[in-house]
């Protein structure tokens, strides 16, 4: 535990209010090594807080939160926040199960009036306060924290454009580290670039200490202030937009933050301050790599070596990346796309082997959806590489520019099912759903790591319209991969065990604890078949058929909300007349609520998805309630 | 029919290729001319089509399409390019059954290479393009259409900035007519036009016919291009994105168009033009009114006077306007949003009541979703009136900043079901399943107005969530609306006819056919109980069990694709074990494609959702297939 004199005095935001420059300088650096030790504990996000430790200092010094309403872009820079607002004795319970979410969340305190976890979503949600604070004749002061990433994004164009046309008061600060989780791409990050580089912004690093110190604070207040404005070397775009722009201010800096954020909280109108940052900064190997900081593992603070994880089976992401890397290589019209998460779906891998076909085109779901549907016109095989869950920010591109046109986009979606310590925010529940539905479209879940160079493989020869193959989160079961894979079947699941008095159907990920159900069932005098569906769409129906046919109970399984794999089953069953005498069928899914954070494992026990829980439900099925609470126990 | 003598020597574009400016001139007003008397037989969209005939002719003479990629944005102004690209013939099919689509479609012409009907799509499309040819060493040009609306949405920002990144040969035609469907919102439309009312521009408009006239248009080309450089007004936005910026050029003068289009032709890298046209151009009403002229029903050219609709019930979108307005005087926290389609929403109704209370923010989506979250967030109660298939756009907001966060966000959805002459871009066909899927979301669907206008009621109530209520487009069925109106109970449908063998379980629009389909029943000496669920979330429970033990059939219906309510409804059978024993239950849901536009009972016919198929369906069920064969003769 480090030693923190100051920080021991802030309670909540209001105990930062009398403390003047140099105390809340000590607050900051006590923060910063609060923040590490914490995050050495848990792991998590550690950069990205400990490139806003003073602006948060500063911004619940010079803004009365919670009546203040301060939003947080992302969220995952708010351990230092969360500290300040009476969230320190649990700190260390950081993303575990029960404890505090790695995010914002409105309903773990005031001081989060907006969650996020998703990228670019605060300039909105910040406009509607402020024009509801107007509407309704209140009186407070509405702040955005975005990053220079979170920018890149439609959304925050869509919010920047909607509030300098409103001409609210309202604050945006964009945090320019230069860095969202990989390096930025696209245009705007050159933009923001050329400004930082300009000679008068390194000017005012260097004077902006000088300065204050030489006035005093309070005097330093209005001169700061003026001085800044006169330092304004770019800023047109946001000037352009209806915005008043201040900056580039050193967000590192008390001297500068205190006087800059003192001013803009009585301004009129939209303002953006632009501050810039330094991602990990104050830990020295953080600083050093900042794209191996944003997220961590548990580490040793003195060295900064984190824990590794034991050495278990390929993840499925590598296994993904690798399986498209020697597609790629027979196949020159392959290429992937990446919306600013290279290193998380593998994409990285690929841009090694093939950087001249590896597309990161930044927080840009939407483009980078209709950027592959017009790559697939032109003729080429491309794999746009997104999460379930942020897939949902690109739906109508896949269904107005993919589905309805049948262009042969191939979405790999890594993150599908529940993914552990990020929660609810970055489950991948609806996409069997959402996908489904889609007329044309094919869509396969892998069980396992040889399934999903299968799948890999298939899509490249599904050229007649799109394809999707969905994966974990994590590694793979440790299967051997064979280095020529054979495609499937579209449409064509498999079983794996042959039983006669249950069937057990699952569809991607589930496949071990089917099998392990299996097992178990024997022990209740249950022979039980197993299948692997492969796929949700087009569905097996021989499969289920003869699953419906030759079994007693039907149990369809998958890391999927209702509406999904299930439904379609149910409603293949409902047409062809296979429900009229009579079927045992359930149809085990995702619960009906967004889950807290916990590990997967764990989180797939509160779903009700293990082995025990189908053993359970089989058994319930066949009416034996007091077999199915034994197997549950 | 009007005499064309230019045009009727054009049969593709190739043919424009050696005309001189005066000839093409001609082209152009003969291709006006022939546009207003086909849109006068079809109706359909005129104005913006209007906006673009000179840039249509001036495009087709200079690249050479369909080798060339000419994108449009959004599609809906591409029936003069229709007519110069092989169409022509059947051009007064349009928005027909059987007949063209009002948009650009693949499937229908080479010179279509990427369909549209969504805005802001065709950057990222263009950019998929001109990546695909540099990788396989091909040589074309591309070029986007997008006008200053579609130009707001944040997906074209992201394009920008990919396509600013990628410096990729690629052309942007910014057709800025200040007018997208409504006139347009956000700063954005405020920076275009300061550009064009500059002094500049406006000398550039008196001057540009004259310097080229005097220097023949061979020679102009040069200097017209340099005249043009040495004339930017503005473009630093476009510029800070990678854009080389040429504009603003009169989209009317043929002799600005030719040079500079031939200009860019050559160019390097990412250029934007920004081209000024008038939205209705060359047709007196049209011109006059531009919004009353952005769709149209037939007309007589000679007045302008458009065909008005017999007079029937009251629309939808109206019901919702006035019962949204009537809650709204009752209750001051309530807002209204909506994304560029004010007129189609109604909220322009309710912003003439409530100018101070209704808010749209553009062609944004997901701003539009996170924006009213935030209000939601901020003590109001925000509805957000958006069409199903545009909500599809800001389907992670919904998900990430209004469900996992249980904000009270309403979300009025129009045009839900099929659409009619729109077709399949603007089918509302997903909405009861992608909103379904997720946790403590209400959805309900309005049987007739007066359970719309309940609905609003109800949603005003539910401020422990997030709700919906989605209704058809067009005419209500002529029920009156009380003026009290009492709100639902939540998860409660009702039985509107009491039958004995076989029960009809709707959803939404479909129950006059569901009466109608009980009343055709008798005659098969089969009773019918009829029942309107109201809610496809949280499911009546009660009543469906009811509905399967008391009837020997139960058949579901809803305009809503496969994983909606019939989904729901099997998934809550097979739960609740109701399946076991045997229950003949069918789910009605539009089929598994996306169908071509049609009159909307055609559609429905064609999908098999009308009377006589839920009389088929239950006689098929009954094993009656003669029956059934007779039914739907």
């Amino acid at each position: 535990m480090v030693d923190t004199p100051h920080l021991d005095r802030v309670n909540e935001p209001a105990d930062l209010k009398g403390l003047d420059i140099e105390t809340l300088k000590a607050v900051a650096d006590e923060l910063r090594a609060e923040t590490i030790d914490a995050v050495s504990v848990t792991g998590g996000h550690l950069g990205a807080g400990l490139g806003v430790v003073e602006l948060t200092v500063a911004l619940h010094h010079v803004f009365e939160t919670p009546k203040d309403i301060l939003i947080w872009d992302v969220g995952h820079q708010c351990y230092p926040h969360k500290i300040l607002t009476g969230r320190r004795d649990r700190i260390r319970t950081l993303r575990q199960g029960g404890g505090l979410s790695g995010f914002t969340k409105r309903s773990e305190s005031i001081y989060d009036p907006f969650g996020a976890a998703h990228a670019s979503t605060s300039i909105s949600a910040a406009l509607g306060f402020a024009v509801a604070r107007d509407l309704k004749g209140e009186d407070y002061k509405v702040v955005a924290v975005i990053g220079d990433g979170s920018m890149s994004a439609g959304m925050a164009y869509e919010a920047m454009n909607n509030a300098g046309d409103l001409k609210k008061n309202l604050v945006v600060i964009l945090n320019d580290n230069d860095m969202s989780i990989a390096p930025p791409v696209g245009a705007m990050s050159h933009y923001f670039a050329r400004q930082v580089s300009s000679k008068s912004y390194r000017d005012i690093r260097k004077l902006g200490k000088g300065v204050a110190k030489a006035l005093g604070v309070e005097g330093a207040a209005r001169r700061a202030e003026e001085y800044l404005r006169g330092m304004v070397t770019g800023g047109t775009l946001f000037e352009e937009m209806g915005f008043r722009y201040i900056g580039p201010v050193d967000g590192h800096d008390m001297n500068a933050l205190v006087p800059v954020l003192r001013n803009v909280r009585e301004a009129d109108g939209p303002v953006l301050i632009h501050c810039v940052t330094q991602k990990g900064k104050g830990y020295a190997p953080a600083e050093a790599a900042a794209d191996k900081y944003h997220g961590v593992s548990k580490f040793n603070v003195v060295t900064g070596e984190q824990a590794k994880a034991a050495k278990g089976a390929p993840s499925y992401t590598n296994v993904f990346a690798e399986s498209l890397i020697r597609e790629a290589e027979r196949d020159e019209s392959i290429v992937a796309i990446t919306a600013a998460m290279p290193g998380g779906t593998g994409v990285d891998k690929f841009a090694a082997r093939f950087p001249d076909r590896a597309f990161d085109v930044g927080i840009a779901e939407q483009h980078a959806v209709t950027f592959a549907a017009g790559l697939a016109a032109a003729g080429m095989k491309p794999f746009a590489a997104i999460y379930s869950t942020f897939l949902q920010r690109g739906y109508d591109q896949v269904v107005h520019d993919v589905a309805i046109q049948s262009l042969p986009v191939r979405f790999a979606i890594d993150r599908a099912g529940l993914v552990g310590a990020d929660g609810q925010t970055h489950a991948g529940s609806f996409d069997v759903g959402y996908l489904g539905m889609l007329p044309g479209m094919v869509v396969m879940a892998a069980s396992d790591e040889a399934e999903l160079a299968r799948m890999v493989k298939t899509a490249t020869l599904i050229e007649d319209g799109p394809s999707a193959f969905r994966y974990p989160r994590g590694e793979g079961t440790g299967v051997e991969i064979p280095h020529d894979t054979e495609p499937l079947e579209i449409g064509k699941g498999r079983i794996l065990r042959e039983g006669s008095a249950v069937a057990i159907l699952s569809l991607g990920g589930r496949l071990q604890e089917s099998l392990k159900a299996a097992d178990e069932l024997a022990a209740y005098g249950l022979s039980a078949t197993v299948a692997d569906a492969r796929f949700a769409k087009p569905l097996d129906e021989d499969l289920i058929t003869r699953l419906v046919r030759e079994h007693e109970v039907l149990i369809t399984i998958e890391e999927g909300a209702r509406g999904g794999f299930g439904a379609f089953v149910l409603h293949f069953l409902a047409e062809t007349g296979q429900l009229d005498s009579g079927v045992k069928i359930r149809t085990m899914t995702l619960p009906d609520t967004f889950q807290d954070q916990d590990s997967p494992s764990k989180m797939y026990e509160a779903a009700g998805l293990n082995a025990k829980h189908i053993v359970a439900k089989v058994l319930e099925t066949l009416g034996r309630e007091e077999d199915a609470a034994k197997a549950l126990a």
